[in-house]
């Protein structure tokens, strides 16, 4: 793993009239304060590439659909530098997948149907905190 | 409308390879401070009976499908007492309900398919601070 990536399982309960699916509480492993949430989708097939923060802890969870995370870490000085990580989370593997700030990260839209991606982050979206790289400057698998 | 409560439009930014929904920042009008994030869905027709919270301050979103809300203010030293107050949001009019603490809340799929609502709360969880009421006991219309 990644250092200071964590996956955290997390508990659909199903009633009568619908459900509810638990999502991230400030008393949360991995709770980096609150910053935003905003909903992503990405279409089957097509990867959003490679982006990187530089102060913003993500936490992603997927309530509809499976999106597959590629991870990357460049930091200079961790024991998990060169090391990749990927993992498919959403109605399958229903988790929370947490990106500490300095990792890259791209993702794959895996379900046929809609891929629902919301972000619980602990800044607002700024431009000026994130860097993109085109997909092969890293290894993607 | 009911003191309090506040509909905010939010925007959906579409991309090639998927779209990006605004949710709620920090520096928002509505924002009441982060206890947890939520999904809960409800099923075409089905109502979720009147509940009220003591302190929490609600969020609502719905990334997917319509729901209908419907509000009522019992508080006793409001200016809206005995006031409702409904709205369906969604795929439709892609909106942020906030609702203050002490209003009740009833709501209604509306979307033939997935109903799907994120809430963000100021406040993790807690059924010490939560009452039920049954749907006859306010004016839902």
């Amino acid at each position: 793993m990644i250092e200071g990536v964590i996956l955290t399982p997390l508990k659909k309960i199903c009633g009568d009239k619908g459900s509810v699916f638990h999502g991230i509480k400030s008393s949360d492993k991995g709770y980096a304060g609150f910053g935003e949430a905003y909903f992503s989708t990405v279409n089957y097939g097509d990867i959003k590439s490679w982006r990187k923060h530089k102060k913003m802890t993500l936490n992603l969870i997927v309530p509809v659909g499976e999106i597959k995370f590629v991870l990357y870490d460049s930091r200079i000085s961790g024991k998990s530098r060169g090391r990749t990580f990927s993992v498919i989370i959403g109605d399958g593997n229903y988790c929370r997948l947490t990106i500490p700030p300095q990792v890259w990260m791209a993702f794959e839209g895996v379900g046929k149907g809609l891929n629902l991606l919301l972000d619980v982050a602990n800044f607002e979206h700024d431009p000026e905190e994130e860097e993109r790289a085109e997909i092969e400057e890293f290894p993607y698998e």
